[in-house]
């Protein structure tokens, strides 16, 4: 048993195991791609779905040396990264049937998010992404307070004026979502009720003055504070290698002195 | 009387009672939504009026013990939160009649606002947001400029071209706020005017790039200084760290000068 | 005449001049304002008429007193602000006629830009904004280069497929102007070209993906040097503040050896 | 031959080389804008076709100048922005004709792009701009596949319903480009699409969210970093300056301290 955990770790750690299964998700992304041409895909569907069959069952091997080779299953399912690629390899297994559903093959596709999990430069970057997302909390609850009071106030005042974009609650949010992308908000949703109901613009022109006041202020917080961290991680800064100087200078004078008072 | 007062501030700080009075202000947001559709509105007008009656006494008793709690009513005044928990409780009471009326229903859907109040980070939050408002006195004021006489020019040249966009001059800042959010600026505004009148596209031009430029300014001026506190606040940039080891070590070197001069 | 120029430097310091001017100045905006209704300017045209008189004598007289107040007339017009006020104003008595023609009501309304130069605040920050002009000069000229390219390309391509947008080259150029404020790229301008050339995406695709990279450059570089600059000017950084605690404990030092050398 | 080098030499670097070749650079840009013109064109179509031959004979000189001047071939090229002049210069022998073809047209106003290589602050900015493009590799990847996943679902689901934007992967992917630009997303794109299919508004609420969010990212990361290290270095920050002065200080009392030992 140790035998084998020993050569899964072997080959599991080896670059050209790593490349190859990169290489195989590159070309299941252009099967996947090569599929949404119909055409294409009556002509050769067999040879679709045996190819199909033959990655995923490549894959499953993968993640079971990866698997044998890490310490224990408790320790390989610690890891998210591997818990997210065996989620993606086992939904493959469960819902194979012998014809292709929606369903299925949006599931297909998202083993190209599998790339992230392997190259190890994505994999970073999207931990640091995703770890912006509990520092958010906050201002993701004071935009949600926001636009829900947004939204039932549209409701309430347009629901009979423009029953397409505020006939429910539901549909208002999505509206107040277009409006805060600035997107046709004026010529698309204000002007149509603008002409039923002139006094409207104070909801349009407050909902955006907050709305892009707040996500901007969302925004740039987390990215620049991202950045920041990033730049004093990787280089410290020009200050900082001279504070260090001074450092040392102060030490070789406490030195001197000490050695001074010994001398005498 | 005293022992009164004891007893409400034991509960009005009481995590608990913040928590019983979060989850009712959760319910009362639901209901709010519910209500919007008007059939489950129609069905169930009852319930929903008994809810609200109901959830309007509790807050009132909630503002009540928390008003009893502190020291006395101009101190529980002067801090803005009470305030506006009171008016929106007492707006409650004010309003209400047999009828719901559109002004009614908006003035309810404020109370969700009152979670800002109550949950201490997106209080912290928005103190912040709304202490950034005096900085922005100077800039704002060089816009409400810089939007007057646009309107005024655009209101003079394109009035008898584009009534709807410039007919007035509250509608030509109404479509000036539209130009510089860059909302169908082209496509809906300045492009039939262009046809009647080929030169006018220095209009808006100018403006936008003015606009955004002054905006951009502002917007980056006060998110970056903001973000920028925020982050010294929290934590202490390694620079000051290390500055305060070389105070430290000043001292110590100073110590040990005078060390050598008593010894003599 | 040394007596008159004390006297006017008296009148031009004082604060109830400046503020007297500054209400001027809001009242000529809110008669300029009214105007534009055209109900109530032929009601009251006389009126309207008589007014402007009057507010242009009293900034005349405003400008001739702050003339004789400086010590000589070019150390008068050697401040930018004076000469701007100067030519305002002058140019009210050069195009005053009988009638009240369009290019007179537009110079008109520039004499509410006056605020600018009146009130410290707003002129201080206009002169910041001003100051980064020449500091974009470099970016600018890349982007023209930039704009140029892509007009005389655009204009080549698709002037017979889109006369309204590419016709000639300074429509192009005002047509990539919207473009890349992302202003109905797609839905107007694109998609339409599109169905006759389908491989006219690139054009659009690589002038939005240059030029947005190159426009957030330039705003983001100005700006946030701008910001940092203010805000260093501002405040000292506590960091700096730290360092002149060092430096004074570093004197003191000095002092202290010294004194130990003289002692022996 | 050493005295042609030297004498080319001396040429290249003269000032007024460089100046005449910006003027016929300049005048070379007026000549290709004046041609889109049809009516001028054609009226003075022999004119245009001397011009721009005497130009590229002008233009290769020029560049056989520069060659001569430098140490060797390899030397030359070495320079990337050599390279990019004689590509640029050469294509226009290649390709001369009797006839004006579109594809000639479009290389000769890629002449003008050589006032960058020519004016030395474009040059320095246009290299800085292209040097962020190594450091922008990965976040770039994960927009790739960001998009290509999305672009797989998208055409999958809604295939049949809007062919126009979703008919194929390659369309598909162009409509994610258009939808995170934010035009016309929701009003052009979505709204239609929902009408037939009201659960579809996740696909496009989740795509604009991830994608405005990393594509942010990806600019102020760059920008950022870019902005600042040009401000460092162009004039070091205060805190530097002082932190000098420390250092300066330090040494003085290293000596002190010294002097102080050999005096006893």
């Amino acid at each position: 048993m140790q035998e084998v955990r020993k050569k899964c770790l072997l080959i599991a750690n080896h670059p050209y195991f790593t490349n190859f299964i990169i290489g195989l998700i590159l070309l299941n992304a252009v099967i996947i791609g090569l599929e949404t041409y119909s055409g294409v895909y009556s002509s050769y569907k067999n040879w679709f779905i045996a190819a199909d069959q033959i990655l995923l069952w490549i894959f499953t091997v993968e993640i079971l040396i990866r698997m044998f080779a890490s310490r224990s299953l408790t320790s390989f399912f610690k890891e998210p990264w591997n818990l997210f690629d065996f989620i993606i390899v086992a939904s493959g297994h469960l819902f194979i049937g012998g014809h292709y559903v929606t369903v299925l093959r949006i599931l297909r596709v998202l083993r190209v998010l599998r790339a992230i999990s392997i190259i190890p430069s994505l994999r970073k970057m999207v931990n640091a992404l995703l770890m912006t997302i509990p520092s958010m909390g906050t201002i993701m609850l004071l935009l949600g307070i926001f636009f829900y009071i947004y939204g039932v106030i549209g409701t309430t005042l347009f629901k009979s004026i423009a029953p397409e974009y505020f006939g429910t609650l539901h549909s208002s949010l999505l509206t107040l979502f277009q409006v805060v992308t600035l997107e046709s908000w004026a010529s698309g949703v204000m002007r149509p009720i603008l002409a039923e109901d002139p006094t409207s613009w104070w909801f349009f022109v407050t909902f955006i003055l907050i709305g892009t006041f707040v996500i901007f202020n969302l925004f740039v917080g987390v990215v620049v504070t991202n950045v920041e961290e990033a730049n004093q991680a990787e280089n410290p800064s020009p200050t900082d290698v001279k504070l260090r100087e001074v450092q040392n200078e102060l030490k070789e004078i406490k030195q001197m002195i000490k050695e001074s008072q010994t001398n005498k």
